[in-house]
Order: structure tokens, then C-alpha cells, then sequence
């Protein structure tokens, strides 16, 4: 028997890095969080501390920086795609690069009824995100968001599920439905559309979010991948990962009131958890695109 | 020589509300955070627990729900009157109730270019807040914002300030300013047009912060103060806290790179933290507006 | 009628700096969060943008880390008095100071029985405080601790109360208390030995938590404050902010089951919320101990 | 080309069950987060919403207060699989479970020297964890621990790493290196002295931290597993991931002050993030241990 060393990757997390571009006097802004992790031939300086093989992760964080001064920042999956494959490209002893890239959105601010030169605030509550991973060989690319918190005040109901001796839940043909979408959607190739793409896919959810009378969560993730898969040809597969946030009807009896679905206790914990995969039954494989 | 209680409240903290006004099939929704606190007659249960004087935080919060059904909840301001004027006038070892909300702001989704009847999503990362102060004679009203991120990517300038043997920051004549504002402003009365107050006082905000040329982060302040109140006469004073969310241009130099404020990090601590009131010099006395 | 400035104050907040004392090969460690606020001549910045009268918030940050060096750190409450008094004195413009400082608990690692030399775990959950207010002719320290959570699970009972037409709630003679302690301690002078009154007032809150046969939180609150003052003459004023972390009995009878007070629901929110001050009839005024 | 359901799984999240055995005066307590995922035939309610396959994530909660009291908590890893095979074992339609649990941790307040019989403190900053997969037939265990802050003030170096463009960072041979430790080892059978079995690990953990005189984190994190494995039999892999808390020298020597290794900058973003796995070359294969 012998001690050794298994699947292993480092890098620089967390790089905030705000990218403004100056057209003159009117200004657009970026604003990323990018982490990178490489792999590679990593025996040495685990075993030995000899890092002769071991691109710093302070390097990686000067790259990123350098990258978007450079080649400028555009979509984040471009973005991704350039560093991934510089690390590995431009170093022999680095064989995989994973970058992660959060976009954070702003929108330029009205004043006077005209928009701002170069002022901004930060809009909405979700992150755009993308995830690049390349061997040397092959990217994969997968696109997504998080934090995009939905509600639908009608059209759910759940019945017709398991009893056992546990079983307390009083069926419902009318509750609310609340949930904080994480979506991510791998793409069949690495060449398309990033920003048309993205601004589809997440209307496609939406959409299929707003328009399933569910019977359960499962049904409305399920059908908001399949809205995706059925509109965004360059799609291969969705996953969601979609927390039920409950929201109670009061029991306002107590007080002689009636509660018609009128006034809800938001609950933080505990919570439903749905995680489920929508794909095509001919997709590609998905090769690295989902290794953590 | 002998100990005493001095200064004492207590209250349910963070109820979390949401209700839904169901009009046929197009349905509203308000989603609220509510904390009460409430003071009065408090010595027997510090010194003896003797809670005969005490209404329990478990009744205030069945009251934030019961009272969202029986009145509705219309905007924050006048649930928070409700609400602190029931506890002082209906219990008379209540001689003091403090309320303070937040609402998350939600957005009716858009499919297939028409408004959802019954599907929203949260909107906007700041949060709307409104603390109501009542004493059984008089109440004070307190409106306000917090979260509300705002960057500048130029206009903005930061020299001629002392030098100590510890300075070692440069002048610069341009720099990148962001701020999360957290802004409260007292009302001259309990009886105004709180959604349309809110609604200009936020834009006049915004618009200061954006056409304010700045040589400091406390001019800027002045300026969003000294905004709201030029034009909204219903607001007495205004209050501002707002941290400098700093962006370093980054040196790109050792890679042959110039960076003309296009590259920034965005740094998490430490900060600077400006705080600031601007008021009339013939407000009436804010008396427990402010009180915590 | 004018538009005027009223109160604020300006500083760098959270600079994080950690101090090793290196006695030969054993190291001591020091982790701080330093924020710094100060008040002054500051008209000429809000209303002009003139920085003149400005000490940078950069300078502030430099001059932490410098003092670090200069003076070591010591106890919390004599690194604030010497920052505070720094600023002021050496500032003619600077009329005020404030200094607030969090200290995160490390403790030596143990290798094999044995104390580590220069290895260290961080420790507890609670966060040691203290807050430093200086005008150029008194300062005025506030020690403190947050964060600290705990828990009776017998010895608290809850009845007595005003029941009004929204009560429900059910009178107990048995309950879990459950808290997260902020506490904070008014010193009669800026002359004590920081260290002990710390590590003693400390223990005689957890201690007055634990022996109260509580009838209500405020009844525990008060007795808390009233130890520390009995025992700790350099105290005169005692501040407690105590959420009521409420554990709630779960209804196991569905299932056949009883349940004595074993098995609890933790919940998030909403929580009580108790605060209250406990001092001596003869403490010295408390100035600007207190401000904000 | 059809669409299809990929992989799925659902269950209730962060359920805050704390557990309060009563031996006469002297209590204990648990405290714990309990998630359960649950994956099975579930094509149904994924497609057209029907439930009859689908046991309640409600119902998952009420299991977990039940099982606290008919069965007590005992060791977390030891719930987890009473757990686990309860939902897979008494229902045909589900066909996997995994339970995650998280244990924070309490100790025994001290009063007048003596413990005290029903009042505890929560303690330290880490968070004991299991995890337990269970397909029907075979049940992969896996402990761990989060958020074990642990820091060597010095014997850590970082040299002789790949140079390319965008390097600038110098070489040390000393620096602060710390991290945040978030360790999970899998075990080669369900059947082991649990707590014994973690109480050991975890000290192997810091004792490996502690005695590593390191040229990389890298180099740490195999000593750390190393450790484990060498003197834990019942242990077959660990998996390891460790964020470089950097702390940064501050230069002082603007202000004529040295700084040798004294005074850091403890930075929050971005970090060096380092994940590794060391095993056995004969440890039995993971099967779903590690399954997400």
C-alpha cells in the first residue's frame, strides 16, 4: 500500500476586475469576478514543494487584468476562452485550465429623462455566469445566472404525492410559487452568439417559468429547460438547480380573517432543493464541461 | 450608590410578509421585512419577570399579518403608522413603538411582449425602507433606501488635502467613484404622497450623484442631500451614509501596458465610510426620528 | 430659509491588520478590524470639494498599520485611545475621533501535547470590541463583545403576559433561551487594565446567563448588566442587545410520539429582539461614549 | 432528436433540528442542519406533474424530527445512515438518498469553576460535517469539517515557480500562510467509532498544518491528508481544499519603519484557492461517495 496523490487543481479565485471602455465621452462599463483553475503536472510540488512546474496564482490574477486591458473584456465566454487557453497553451507543464467568470449588471442612469454619460447603478439581483474549461485540446462552454428570484402568485398546486407515517402536508390547488433560478446551459460548440444567446436563453426561462400551471416544481424546471432546448439550437443541455422558498398562508382564523392566498410568511429554512438535468437525446458528450 | 435600568425596547424583529392583492386574475405583490419595537412601562419584567406590562413579540407579529389582511399594506410609511399607532393607543404600558420595514422590490414578468398577470421577479438590489416612530402624541415619519450601488467612471477628482508624515496617497484628477448609498430622509409631516416622495427623492438622488463633478465624496453627499430637499418641500433633512467603494487603476506597467483608468479592481476592504446630514435651517426639531 | 450641513464625520473603515510579535521562536498573533471615523472643520469639502482640512481615509489606513509597527498593538481599547488621540492632536482641522475595533480570537495550535511555536487556530465565534471616542480634551472607552451565542435549555419560562384579541401564543414553564450576546461596557475612565476587566466582565455575563432562572429575556438582560456592574467597579454602564434565537418545540404527536422538550425547531426569523441598559444611579455623564 | 430528463434529485434542505437529551439535571445538546436529496423514478412529475412517486420534501422534514427523538442524534455520520436507508429502504419509487449534515458545535459553560448542568456556549469557528449516500444495497460514508481557521506565523516559503510575462510576484522564504480549512475524508466501511474517528482526524489535520515547514500550500495540504491516512486505517481518501488566506507584508518604509514579517494586510479577494486529494493506491473505488 502507498499514499499518493489524486485529481488536484489551483488557481486565483475571486479577481474583481471593472473594465471601462471610453468612447469618447460617453463610457461602458464591465465589472467581473473571474476565478481560474489550472491542473497539470502537480506531482512535485505537492510531494516536494519543488514548484518549478507551478504558473503562480498571482501570475493568473496579473492576466487578468493585463487580458482585459489587452483584448478588452466583450462577452464573458470570450473572456474565459482567452484566459483558459493562454494557461494552458503558453505553458507546457499546465494541462487543463477551468475559468469561472461572474458578470455583474449595470444599467447607465437616466437624468433628465437622458441617459447618463458615465453613470451607472447596479441593476437586478442575478449574476450572469460562464464556465470554460479546456484540455489543450477541446473548450467546453457553459453559460448561466444565478440568483434570479421568480414568483409566480397562482397557477401551482401539488397533491397526488406519497403519504407515509411522516406525512403531515395538506395537499393544495392553489399556492404560491417561489424559487432563486441557478441555470446553467452548456453549449454544443465554442463559436456562437455569447450575448444573443444568453439574452434568449434567460427570457426562454422566464417565460416557461411564468407560463407552466405546475403541478409540481419538477414540472416547471423541467419545462423550463425544455423551452430553452426547443428555441436555442446552439443548446445541449440545461441544468437548474431551483430552491422551492416557501411562503406560507397565514392561519389568520385566530382573528376571525379570512386568508384567500392573500398574506404569506416568506420562510428562509429549511427549503425544497430541485436539481435537474434537460437535454437532447443526441447531444454531444459532455466531456469536461461539468467537472468541478 | 444603586444599579437601574436605563434606556430599554423590545420588539419582533424581521417579520417577513408578502401579500398578494388578487384584482380577478392580475394579481399585486408586496413583500416586506417588518421589525416593531416597542417601549414603555418595562421595570417589573427587567427586575422580577413580571410580564403583565408585556405584550408578547409573538402578538406583534401575528399583528403584522392580521393587519396586512385587514387593512392591506399600501406603502410602507402608512403601514408603519398602522401598525406603531395600534400598539401605543390600544395597550397603556405601551408608551412608545418604533417600526421599521423594508420592501424588496418585485417587476411583473414580460411574456411574449405582454405583462404577466400573476408571475414577477425581484427587481434592483436596493431596498426600500420606511421607520415610523410614535410616542402616543406624535409620530415621525422616516423614508428611505439602502443598497442602492452607483458608480461615476470619471468626473471625479480627489487632491489638495492634508499631508502628514503617513500620507503616501497620489492626487489624481480622475478617478472611478461607487458608492452603495444608504440615504433617510425626515418628513416635515405624517401626512405626504409617500410613493410619489419616494419615487422623485430616489430620482433626484441618482441624478445629483450623476451630474455632480466631484472633488470629494463629501461634496457629492451635499449635493444628493441638498437635491431632495431643493425639491421636495414635504422632506425636512436628509441623511446619507455612504461608503467608497474603492476601484484601483491597476499598473500595468511591468507588461509594457499603459492603463488609462480603464483597468480597476474592485476592492472589498477597507473602505472609506462618509456620513453626512443636510437639512433646513428652519426643519422642526427631528424629536425621536432618529431615536434607536 | 438654507440649506445646511448638519453632523457627519468621515474615516477609513475595516482595515484588517494582523501583528506578529516574534519573542525568538514563539510567535503571539494579533487580528484586527480597524475603523477609524472623524469629525471636524469639514464645511469647505461638502459645500466646495476644497480637501484642505481633509486627512485622507488613505492616511488613516497608513497610519494603523504604522502604529502597529511604532507601538505594537497591545489591548484593543489602548491601540484605539492612541489612534484616536493621534489624529486629533496632530490635526488641528480634525476636532473629533473615533476609532472602533474588532478583535477575532486566535489560540496556539497543540502538536502533540505540546503548545506550537508559531501555529495558530481561530477560536470561538464571539468577537471581542471596543469603541474609542476622543474630542481633544476626554476620551471615552467602550468595551465590548458580539456574537457570543448561547443557550439554556431548561430554566426559562414565559407567562403573565398581556393578551390581547391577536395573542396566541401559549404561556410555558419550560423553554430553550437561546441568544447571540452583543454586549458593550461603558468605562468610568481611560485608565484600566483592559485585559483582566475584559476576560472578567466576559465571564460574568455568561455566568449571570447561565444561573438566572429566567422568567422573561429582559429579566436575564437586566441580571446580566447588574452582574457585571456589581463586580467590575470600573464599569459604569452596561449595554445588551439579545436577539431571542427562538428553538421551538416540535409538534411530534402526528406521529405518536411526545415530545418533552427534546427535540427543537431552530428558527431564522423573525426573532425577538431585547435591549436594554443597566448602569448606576451615579455614573458620570456619558458624553460622547455613545455616539454614532 | 427528443428531449429528455437527465439527472435529478430533490429533497428538503437545512432543516434546524437541535436535539436535548435530559439525564436528570445535566443535559447534552446537538445541533444540527440536516439536508436530504432523494433521487429515484422520477419521470413523472418531472413531465406532466404527477406526484405519485414523489415523497414529500415536507414529509423529509417531519422524518428528521421524528427519527431526533425515536432514535436520538448520536454521531452525525450514524443519523445520517438511519436516514438514508429509512427513505430508499421504505419506499419503492425512491431509489438514493443522500443526507448532509452539518454540527455546530456547543460546550458546557462554566460557572464559579463548576459546569454547568443545562447552559452551553457555541464554540469555535468550524463546523463538524457528514455525508451519506445509500443506493439500496451499499451506504459510502464521508466526514469532514469547514471553516477551521488555522494560520503558521512563519516556516512557509514560495520560490522557484515558472516565470512568464506576467509575473511580478517575488520570492519569499517567509511568509504568514493561512487558510481556511475544508477537509472531507471518505471511509472505507459504514461501520466505525465515528466520533473517535473524527476527533483524531481532525487534530492529524492540524498537527500536519502545524509541523509542515512549507514551500507550498500544495506541500501542506498532501502532509495534511498524509497524515490522516498514515495513523486513520478506517480513512480512504481525503480530499482537501484550501483557500490562501493571504496576508500581506505591509511596506512601512515610506514612514522610516522596517517591517520584518511584523505588520499584514489580511486581504478578502482574490485568493489563492488549492484543492487536492490524497489516497491510498489500494482504497476501495468511490462509487457514489463523492456523487453530487
Amino acid at each position: 500500500m502507498a499514499i499518493i496523490l489524486g485529481p488536484n487543481q489551483y488557481g486565483k479565485a475571486e479577481t474583481r476586475v471593472v473594465h471601462v471602455t471610453r468612447n469618447g465621452s460617453v463610457h461602458e462599463i464591465k465589472d467581473l469576478n473571474v476565478s481560474v483553475a489550472l491542473g497539470g503536472d502537480m506531482t512535485d510540488t505537492h510531494i516536494t514543494g519543488d514548484n518549478s512546474k507551478v504558473l503562480p496564482t498571482d501570475t493568473q490574477k496579473n492576466t487578468v487584468f493585463a487580458f482585459a486591458k489587452e483584448h478588452g473584456v466583450g462577452e464573458i465566454e470570450e473572456f474565459g476562452l482567452r484566459l483558459a487557453k493562454h494557461f494552458v497553451d503558453s505553458q507546457p507543464t499546465i494541462h487543463s485550465a477551468r475559468v469561472q467568470i461572474e458578470e455583474f449588471a449595470w444599467e447607465r442612469l437616466s437624468v433628465g429623462g437622458a441617459p447618463a454619460p458615465h453613470s451607472f447603478q447596479r441593476s437586478g439581483v442575478e449574476t450572469r455566469t460562464a464556465t470554460v474549461t479546456y484540455d489543450g485540446t477541446k473548450a467546453w462552454v457553459v453559460s448561466g445566472l444565478k440568483d434570479l428570484v421568480v414568483l409566480n402568485s397562482t397557477a401551482s398546486e401539488f397533491w397526488g404525492y406519497i403519504r407515509d407515517p411522516y406525512t403531515t402536508l395538506r395537499e393544495t390547488a392553489d399556492r404560491v410559487l417561489a424559487t432563486a433560478v441557478t441555470a446553467r446551459w452548456r453549449h454544443a460548440s465554442e463559436d456562437t452568439d455569447w450575448g444573443k444567446s444568453y439574452a434568449e436563453s434567460r427570457q426562454h426561462l422566464v417565460e416557461a417559468f411564468a407560463e407552466t400551471h405546475s403541478l409540481s416544481l419538477q414540472q416547471t424546471l423541467y419545462a423550463m429547460g425544455q423551452r430553452v432546448l426547443e428555441n436555442r439550437p446552439e443548446v445541449a443541455e440545461v441544468r437548474l438547480t431551483l430552491p422551492n422558498k416557501h411562503h406560507f398562508v397565514v392561519d389568520l382564523s385566530a382573528f376571525d380573517l379570512d386568508n384567500d392566498n392573500e398574506v404569506f410568511f416568506a420562510a428562509d429554512r429549511p427549503y425544497g432543493l430541485i436539481e435537474g438535468t434537460v437535454l437532447r437525446d443526441d447531444s454531444p458528450e459532455p466531456g469536461l464541461a461539468w467537472s468541478e
